[in-house]
């Protein structure tokens, strides 16, 4: 079996080298006149003079009378002036030509009309006083506008002003986009309501890319889809090539083969510059060239097609338009969690970013390349770079926007304990009509009150068990939140207990159980709301941890429990519902918790925050959450508790 | 004669308020439908939900093979399990369904391949281990985007991998444009050669706002001109309105009465809302309704018209569309000098921003609003607020960008005494195909020392003559750039002399004649390299400045001196030749003075400052020089010194 193997990966930064130095800074498509009134948004081809001077005749600057400067000479107050109308001057407007043989204008306030036919003036006027001379704005053969200058509505005015009806300008590049893979279905060929078969994917890449080209200022020819036969392929390529196209992208399909096929192709037409890229999404791309003309072989992930796009095509195709891609804005963030990253590989991170008091916060979304919502979901993307092993919370890193900077107020940063009911928010509040987006953050009840206490988020999900008392969260409030006043708000209670093994051949029925020798446990790390509740029973019933095998053995999430429970490396371990069911184990539910929205008091006026509170209260959040069995959702969005921390 | 007089006039803050309060926020175009490809940059009118879930079926996430993982527990190292191709196990590549009844994925780097039949496993796996679920990233009947999103690339990727072949979006605002004024004529009407007759003008407002329109997402539909005739635009008003057009734009002509004619129709035919604006430029600004259809009269002047656009139907056109416009970049400024300002209106100053060392610093256009060159040649705008009486130097202020932060490194800022040579500078570094603007600041020779000791300009022009050496510049900087390396180039020699009245009346023939007692005399101000030269003169010659009529009276520029003696203010004036020229007097030679460029000697390595130097010394820079008159560029571009300050 063949595999795809990347002998000779190169580094981004190597991979653009090579790339770059073969298509020189010269590279150009050609050259086409376009009216000046369709060239908004061109890049000019050559330097743009003017042919005509503006203004084209004299004219007054201001209202008043024109005059013959000469004929004021001499004019004081002790001397005054009086000027006989439509023979020394004539009633002028702003904008009106200055008729032969005047050559000043004095402004009305400084008349004074004696007659219908005489005004008196005490000053004299120097030729050219308040007269808009010929070419003040443009003279004729001045540059208007520089070569490779993106043409502004500003720019429209000044080239009709200055006699300039036509612009040479860059053509559009075109770049033929070859979608290529056995497992794709065009959409123009499938209903939206059919259903397609197993292995079936509707074809979205060459639409993403088509896009891309267009936001570029590139026109997209999109090809057929190309199935995965070498042939095919090298066929489709050649097409291309002998195209008008500009630059050529194939589309890898998801079968191993595929790629192969595009690297083949371009080496037996021409060369392969580069096969494999160490950045992450975007590895499988290939660069070569073919008759002169860029070719890209793109990944068939889409969120490593875009990226490496917009790492080798997007900077090519402002140079051959003789320009360079905008620059993104660049702000500066926190990491809501530590966050490691494969050393070797440059990561393009997709995070969620918030604004909490005066910081910008980040949460790395999933980083599946297969999941294109990471890249519509992502406020920002973080480079880690290849000689990182990964970010820590207790740096600030630079984040790229994807987004505006205002946009980064409409998300509400929710740090905590990880439940599936914030994800039915998040959902819940955009179906709404809100433009927020709820970005969580997974670390645990207490990891999201120190996140609060660090001021990096606006909401902490939280269900914290006080042994002392029987209730929840309050007392962790007090301790870790001291001297801030803190609403706690219900979101949900839902079942907590023990996850077995499906039909639970170890008959587990309750905590008792878990000292019993033959039962192997696994546990949740310390500071997880979870933990708290067990080490709460154990206390309760006088078991001792060390009398549990797998007390020691520590996970993250529920799922993580579950696994364990499932792949047999445990018997059982503490969770919730949702847990086992999404893995179809058995539950022994073992206590109702609360789980709270712990907020800080001072951000209740915050309308994200109130549209958030809104939201939970709603009828059909509350199904939605009721449906997922588990929960009890009736005293959603109550507030509970204000409490003054400390 | 009827005077146009504002009589209400707004303030921005009040006409925006009385403006948009009418059209509130709930304001929209109608809905389309758009098929998705073609969707890129609409904006959404409803939120949009999947249709499909994506993937739609289970595939691998690594290459391996596709297992049951019940198959697998128990397996470890020391008891390794020997599963048998195509019936335990079969081989599956990324992005391949997972076939029944498999649901797990082993990595090949996990396997060890006993032959071509076997595989042997030494750990287990867990159900969904390294496989992409269904809807693992697009769960059917989730929200993709909310209402009022702009699309982007990747959302189209989105909404095709959801089965979203269509998308609601708002109709783009149709924006009927409406120019006026007699003296217009239609630029498809006129030939690129021919001759315009006194008075007439190219229409071209009618593109700038054209291209504002589509700039901000609307379209225009421009109609044709119509004479300043009461009734014609009334009636071309009243077209517009029961068009299909959102908003009707009347561009006032230039003559008094087309403004009141435009107010006049709108108030016959519906309702002045503000008439005048304390903005300048922009004062002209009409607002009202007709029809419930917004009606904007935007002034004559290109620049007034373009920033009243921006302030009124820019925020317009996007809150039709449930969005608000981009935000402009602001930056900190530094103007390179102060800057009065009118006060009681809120001035746009369109300003030249350049970046020397870590500073921006910020030099103002001409603030004519009929020169529309002062926007396509700004980087920026001041604002400078109603109740300012202007902007000082000391001061740091905020400017909005008009281009890219990037575009600021194109600037070369050249601040001191201000001679034509420099455009003519400006000029040719651009023709020579160059992206580099000149931004040049007049302060006089010393003010230019200032500006370099003060970090607010790359290059300084000055000539400033040392009376005891007989040098010119040389110690000038020793005394004021103490401890720094200078480089000083020759830019050019220039003819020095006295501007006298044409016909020379009073017959001054040189400085003796100054302290004659029947010639008045125009001085310029202390610290001008002209100041310097007569003093000098007078100390050689034993004159007496007590004995000059006349020495008390100071003008800033050659141009202000030369006005003096044309209107017969003073008989003559010490300054260049090239404005006698300019206002027809006559001109006695009296020293061919050096004037230089003084550039910090680390400057030398940037690029733009090289571009400079290398631009003064070609032929055609040389010629154009020569072709003033008055000038000897034959050095031009040549290192005369070095000097270290102090």
């Amino acid at each position: 079996m063949k595999r795809r193997v990347y002998l000779s990966m190169k580094s981004l930064k190597e991979a653009k080298d090579l790339f770059f130095s073969r298509f020189g800074s010269g590279l150009r498509t050609g050259v086409e006149t376009v009216q000046t009134e369709g060239a908004l948004g061109r890049i000019t081809a050559e330097p743009v003079f003017a042919k005509r001077s503006a203004p084209s005749f004299h004219s007054a600057a201001m209202d008043g009378i024109a005059v013959k400067a000469e004929q004021t000479y001499g004019t004081t107050e002790r001397s005054p002036r009086v000027l006989q109308l439509d023979r020394d001057a004539i009633w002028i407007n702003t904008g009106q030509p200055l008729p032969e043989p005047f050559d000043s204008v004095i402004m009305v306030e400084k008349i004074h009309q004696i007659d219908e036919h005489h005004v008196e003036i005490r000053a004299p006027a120097y030729p050219w006083q308040h007269v808009r001379k010929v070419g003040e704005d443009i003279v004729a053969t001045q540059l208007l506008l520089p070569q490779s200058h993106r043409v502004r509505a500003y720019d429209l005015g000044a080239l009709i002003s200055a006699g300039v009806f036509s612009v040479k300008v860059w053509e559009r590049p075109r770049v033929a986009i070859i979608p290529s893979g056995s497992e794709l279905v065009q959409r123009k060929a499938i209903g939206e309501e059919q259903e397609l078969e197993a292995g079936q994917i509707i074809e979205f890449n060459s639409t993403l890319l088509a896009g891309l080209v267009r936001e570029s200022g590139g026109v997209p020819i999109v090809h057929d889809i190309v199935p995965d036969v070498e042939e095919s392929i090298r066929e489709s390529l050649k097409q291309a090539i002998e195209s008008d196209a500009h630059v050529v992208i194939i589309n890898a399909g998801s079968s191993a083969g595929s790629k192969d096929f595009a690297v083949h192709a371009m080496d037996e037409l021409g060369e392969v510059l580069v096969h494999g890229v160490t950045m992450m999404p975007g590895k499988p791309t290939i660069l070569g060239i073919v008759n002169g003309k860029p070719v890209v072989g793109n990944p068939g992930y889409p969120v490593s097609a875009a990226l490496s796009f917009e790492q080798f095509v997007k900077p090519l195709l402002y140079r051959l338009q003789g320009s360079s891609p905008p620059k993104r804005d660049i702000i500066k963030v926190h990491p809501t969690r530590d966050i490691p990253s494969k050393l070797g590989m440059e990561e393009f991170l997709r995070v969620n970013i918030g604004k909490v008091g005066a910081k910008y916060v980040a949460t790395p979304l999933p980083r599946a390349a297969g999941s294109i919502t990471t890249l519509t979901r992502a406020e920002g993307i973080i480079r880690i770079p290849a000689l990182s092993e990964g970010l820590s919370q207790r740096d600030e890193v630079q984040a790229e926007l994807l987004v505006d900077e205002e946009d980064l107020l409409n998300t509400v940063v929710i740090i905590g304990s990880h439940d599936i009911t914030i994800d039915v928010l998040a959902d819940e509040i955009r179906r709404k009509g809100y433009n927020i987006r709820i970005s969580s953050g997974n670390v645990g009840s207490l990891g999201g009150l120190m996140a609060l206490r660090k001021g990096t988020c606006h909401i902490s999900g939280s269900h914290l068990l006080d042994t002392q008392t029987g209730q929840y969260n309050l007392s962790y409030i007090r301790r870790y939140l001291k001297g801030r006043r803190i609403s706690v708000f219900h979101l949900v209670l839902r079942d907590q207990g023990l996850i077995v093994t499906k039909g639970n051949p170890k008959e587990v029925r309750g905590i008792r159980d878990l000292a019993r020798g033959d039962v192997t446990f696994v546990n949740r790390q310390a500071g997880s709301g979870t933990r708290v509740l067990l080490d709460y029973k154990l206390d309760q019933l006088g078991i001792e941890p060390k009398s549990i095998k797998g007390y020691d053995h520590e996970e993250f999430t529920h799922m993580a429990v579950a696994v364990d429970v499932l792949s047999g490396a445990a018997d059982c371990g503490m969770g919730i519902l949702a847990a086992a069911k999404a893995l179809d184990l058995d539950f022994i539910p073992l206590e109702r918790e609360q789980y709270d929205l712990i907020i800080p008091s001072g951000m209740l006026d915050i309308p994200n925050i109130r549209a958030v509170l809104e939201t939970i209260q709603t009828q059909d959040f509350r199904e939605r959450v009721k449906s997922l069995g588990g929960y009890d959702p009736s005293k959603s969005g109550q507030l509970w508790m204000e409490v003054e921390g400390g």
